[in-house]
């Protein structure tokens, strides 16, 4: 009577929710709108050597569930050898059960490695040999491992002074898929270490080739680079920030501006004021651009010196915030807004009490001119599993029109995250299934499943404006 | 095996719902104690021409979904025929599934008009015509709408400097229900514009007949109002504000009053200090009265100042605040209850991460004197649908007495809406047919649909004392 | 059909829930390792002479639920007989269906003194007789009442300047379990009114031996009573707080002390700072002892003046608050970490819109020294009941490790009440059995089962070292 763990119908509680993945949103093609895979690795069309490299060399979701199992540091960013860190990472594996990594796991090793075994101590030196063996195999390079997923786009993320030199690689390959920037400027608003502060600025001057001496000069220099990765066929700017800035002093940006790139500090109130200031300018070019400009807010990150100190950024030492979101956010996108600037924009949160916040803001600024023209992002981060992913549909379908919504991305550094796609067309299709079998929506399977298929990939075809 | 959508047991998942919801919530009658209907309407007894009229003349709901759906504002508020903005709404009805407006619109269609079938665009024309026809009958004018749902009594929402005549006109006609008007003086202390605020207390001063220059003249002006609203029967207050006013500062109300009054302007600080003290000296004069004061917190309002310039207040363009409520809750409750001039009080929170706060901020000023005395309110406005009822019902059952709750409102301005009410009792039947059928609460049926049916009117009528 | 109110199977809606609940939670000891149990009782084996004594006397979870339900305060703390009390709370007892009360109240009839009927105002003199004849009985005293629930360790909740001297006497004698302090310091950084903390800190002096003049001579004391505390076999400190003090400005801390030790008054941001400094200094103090430091966080108490005023505090006047908690909480933690002095520590958050930054805030000071070195703790207070249990176990186990929770605690000051780790591991089970139904974990009891062991018993044991 229990459903086998992971098999077909692997989420699908009903017979709708059935029809609506297999028929439905599984046929669909990937687009992945925001990711953080490296450009790098996907023109080289890199081969991994181990199921460590893969797995462990940069995902710090694993890292931090090894850190919280009692597993020390040389056998997780260490220098341990690849197997010990596997052995460790696979002793870990079953203490994470309810965990997105369980899941996670198994369906990376079903879908790419045809590994239908549960992963632990015991099974893992079959399953590490299984699959770094696959692993060599052509068809287990970077490209076949996305165009194997029937991946159509990939929107990786990328610094203002970043050459495209990998993007401008791809373009000329012929992968199955296109590999585009992603417009990321969140250092030349980060204002907080001077000296870094204003290396950054001359690294951007020097790639764009304008001085950047005023406030004027760096708009100057991010509208070069903006035209710089336009030509690349990039079609969307992407935000990083506790919260957005404030723009009740806008004026005082260019003063500002000027105070910090001679040198001088600016009190946490006054990098806001500048943040916000950079973001209003950078908003109305995207505008210009018909790009779409996400903003993923919430994050508390490097809450730990210690090991931020000895391993960096990124490392698994963030977590979700408790900041207040809607004034500003109301604020930021009116100003916009009241120029008729705002560009198309998608809006995440990281923390799942301001999901209501989130979804009916997005409401406040969709006039009409583009479906869904402020969207409410999906469920990110911490809140990229199965309860999260609800919690999201839920509340935006009660506070906004879940038919319009561009779903899934895979926000992931790994090759081998895309089922997570798969994931989530299986939570969407089983929430309506439900609804269906209940009698709370109707029971016609042509009007769900179109609604499916928009979410799974026309929708966002549609709003981006792929080719 | 799939429930029809809409049928006898919408919502109503098991046995005991079933039995729970046709037996004993089914029979009651309607108090709506709380909602923006026009009694003007009501007194005229108004007959619509179209489905138009009566669903998009002012409903900001469906304008809402229509601008994410992408309809131009001409279909929406704009100039174009009756029947194209029929159209368009039809048009986007189908992806407003999951939305609370696509269950809202299909019941309405059903309990009203006899109407099965799903509105879309093919279905539009003919339902158009059939509703549109039967609107013409006298027996769908606005009184037998409501006399026909079982109403009761309508508690409308009035300001101050209102006239009454429209309730004084109903009180001699025999339509079946009883329309009471609530007293909701909010322009009594939005003091952010000086001179539209002047305009307003010099409105106010002549509808009394009190000069006002003094903090303690607005009082004497007040008081006139609300023994002039008491006289018609009024029962209730309602205030809508982002968060309660500052009472820690009430001494300076008289001060700050005068300033604005002669012209001054208030800094934020200042407002929120003036609005304590006058929603302080108007909890007294409730208290006295026995009224029930009800305070809509947490709404942030008017985000769009392009098209609030060009359309208005309460167009859509409002969304659900973050603004932090347990501090000064707590020290407004407890002012007034340390005089024992506490009025019996109903709290309702916008945003559903506030939910515990209010739930449990409600027990900490019941004194035994009244049951349930301080109430938070039911699930509002973009929480006023399946799952904001649930999770509101949830956590005032864990952290309260949901046997005493005062239910279900329709807070809405349009005379379709009374299946709300409908909707909130298979909400409520379902949950606890839930429990019942998975022994979470003893299956009696006569136990349980007693607690049910004074949720669904016996409480409210106590509470309020509606004779 | 439906499933009979509380019997064997209550809550567990799946086979493998029942299997794992029966045959791996249940045979479980108990740890109970924080609440608020009468040492005194415990120590004289207390016997109650009626119902009213035990349930009554103390619970103002109880006497929240009457006030609400409309009783008067004499039959609640006030004069009424005995029997009064019990009836007045029998009669409230239907009112509290949906809330924990309810599942509590015959819980514990039916655990502790066989009654399987429901509680009302009809068998009311039944129960009163039956169950206060029992309380007359050895078995009915305090120490077989927890040994019969297979408790094996209890940790009381005591003040630095205790004598410890139940707990001394409970060493000697042969209970079955253990008695164990933990070192509750609120009333140490609790500075507001200067009279009274001067007199708390003269106090401490006093038992310690040592005079307290400075900042220096208050860590000096406060060493003295760990190491006392240490003595009689402490593990734990334990901490209230609506936020975590202020670490920002901690140098300062010396200072203010001073000034408030010789009768001056600090401001509220002033008393933050001290609390910090003092509780970093604590926090070096536990990590030296390899003591588990709980902070409890988030709660807004004696909301209530009038009822403060004739009744005292935790009177049942305490509610949900919405402080801003992740910034200090990770200044906290980190400064502890920085200098590697970071104790085992547990985070227990009041409001569960703060469940997702609690989980994750426990991640980012997890750093593989010892399994789940920070926890985010049980869902406590108003949280302690299926829903929020539910919402706790599910955060975490998306957010970090389920498998390494500490688990349940009571927390409670009643001696009836240890049925709520059944409940808690009811509830555990049945989330486990229902994702082994539906395939969302294997269907492997034993791997599972383990899982559930360690939750219930071995993690606690393991985690605070209890021999």
């Amino acid at each position: 009577m229990c459903v086998p763990f992971l098999n077909d119908d692997f989420l699908l509680a009903t017979e709708p929710a059935r029809q609506l993945y297999h028929e439905y949103a599984s046929p669909c093609a990937i687009i992945d709108y925001h990711n953080h895979l490296s450009p790098k690795d996907i023109s080289e069309n890199r081969r991994f050597d181990t199921l460590t490299t893969v797995w462990l060399e940069g995902d710090h979701y694993k890292w931090r569930a090894m850190r919280a199992n009692g597993v020390k540091e040389r056998f997780i960013t260490g220098n341990a050898e690849p197997y010990e860190k596997f052995l460790a990472w696979a002793k870990t594996v079953p203490a994470t059960l309810r965990n997105p990594l369980y899941h996670w796991t198994h369906l990376e090793l079903k879908r790419y490695f045809g590994v239908d075994e549960l992963l632990n101590e015991k099974s893992a030196p079959e399953i590490y040999k299984h699959c770094s063996s696959k692993l060599q195999q052509e068809d287990f390079r970077v490209q076949p491992l996305l165009s194997g997923m029937k991946v159509k786009v990939v929107c990786s993320t990328d610094d203002p002074t970043d050459s495209l030199n990998y993007h401008k690689d791809m373009s000329s390959q012929a992968a199955g898929f296109r590999l585009l920037p992603t417009f990321r400027p969140d250092k030349v608003y980060t204002c907080g270490h001077v000296e870094s502060y204003n290396a950054y600025l001359d690294s951007l001057a020097n790639v764009s080739g304008i001085a950047i001496d005023s406030f004027g000069d760096l708009l100057a220099a991010l509208q070069n680079r903006i035209d710089y990765f336009d030509s690349y066929g990039c079609k969307a700017a992407d935000h990083g920030l506790e919260c957005i800035g404030d723009v009740s002093d806008s004026q005082k940006g260019e003063a500002l501006f000027k105070r910090v790139r001679t040198g001088g500090q600016l009190t946490l109130k006054e990098q806001r004021v500048l943040q916000g200031s950079v973001l209003i300018e950078l908003g109305k070019m995207y505008h210009k651009k018909n790009w779409v400009q996400q903003f993923h807010l919430g994050a508390i990150r490097n809450n730990n010196s210690r090991l931020l100190g000895s391993l960096g950024p990124d490392t698994g030492f963030d977590s979700v915030g408790d900041f207040s979101q809607s004034r500003r956010l109301s604020s930021f996108l009116n100003k916009l807004d009241m120029s008729n600037q705002l560009a198309k924009t998608i809006l995440y949160n990281l923390n799942p009490a301001d999901n209501e916040v989130f979804a009916t803001m997005a409401g406040n600024f969709c006039d009409g001119s583009v479906p869904g023209k402020v969207q409410w992002g999906s469920a990110w981060w911490f809140l990229d599993q199965k309860d999260g992913m609800e919690k999201q549909m839920n509340a935006l379908s009660n506070m906004g029109l879940l038919a319009r919504f561009v779903g899934m991305v895979t926000d992931s550094r790994s090759f081998l995250s895309f089922p997570r796609h798969e994931y989530f067309r299986r939570v969407l299709c089983n929430l309506l299934g439900n609804d269906i079998e209940k009698g709370e929506i109707p029971n016609d399977l042509k009007l769900v499943g179109t609604m499916v298929q928009d979410i799974c990939y026309n929708n966002v075809k549609n709003y981006f404006e792929f080719k």
